[in-house]
């Protein structure tokens, strides 16, 4: 499915994050527009490809076994994601806030995804989020996982 | 699981190449020793990360639906492999020989996988295999995708 998301910083997270689901991701390559990655999604494991950059982009996700995610895992040495995933109502929408563990604890970064283009337009963030992030290269977490943060 | 393989140019395809499977490959990311491609395999799409170089490689595949298949071949515009694949019994292993078409046609390379490195260092290539290209990474699919023939 195409993916239409935008991605906010959060200088300061929600009081009222509960009930997160810890998410390991791994980058097996980054070439152009196009990131592939594996990911430890709560002990389901998953290979993701991306293509594209913006506000809509190509997503195929596809479920592996823990066997052939181990091995997958271990090509990817030194670009790897550490973080928890919150879920955040908020405009009628689910606000995915990302709290970064490991080199890039301290980081919190707030996603929604959108059905359209128009949905994504017209969403107004919560208050907490901060300076919008949106198809910023730097902050894409194939860059944050390989260069760390941009700032 | 890893790959253990090793891989012939032949300049002659043996005369006796029957009941071929046609694989249309397209390259999504080549970085460093990761490769990952998507293949239509006669009809069943895969998607594919191999990881090392050599002998032995680390070898991922799982299938992926045909609207899946669809966005990520168009993704990988200008790397794509289009070759027929016959297999021949040899030596008791099974070789298969690759005929190329597309910008390609004229190239036939063959391939043997192994169960272990011992078969594989023992194995004696039938007579129509040509010069050795195991490790050659001017030989690889996402190199021939990418760059054409090294030669």
């Amino acid at each position: 499915m195409p993916e239409i998301e935008r991605k906010f910083r959060v200088p300061d997270p929600p009081p009222d994050l509960r009930e997160g689901i810890r998410l390991r991701q791994a980058y097996l390559a980054v070439d152009g527009d196009v990131e592939v990655r594996v990911r430890d999604q709560g002990g389901t494991f998953l290979l993701g490809v991306k293509g594209g950059h913006g506000l809509e982009r190509t997503e195929v996700e596809v479920e592996i076994g823990a066997a052939d995610f181990d091995q997958l895992w271990a090509l990817a040495t030194g670009r790897r994601i550490d973080k928890t995933r919150y879920p955040v109502a908020a405009g009628g929408h689910t606000v995915e806030v990302d709290v970064y563990a490991g080199p890039l604890a301290g980081l919190v970064v707030a996603e929604v995804e959108f059905a359209s283009r128009g949905d994504a337009e017209t969403f107004t963030p919560p208050a907490w989020c901060g300076d919008e992030l949106t198809g910023d290269p730097g902050w894409s977490n194939a860059s944050l996982a390989a260069h760390g943060r941009p700032d």
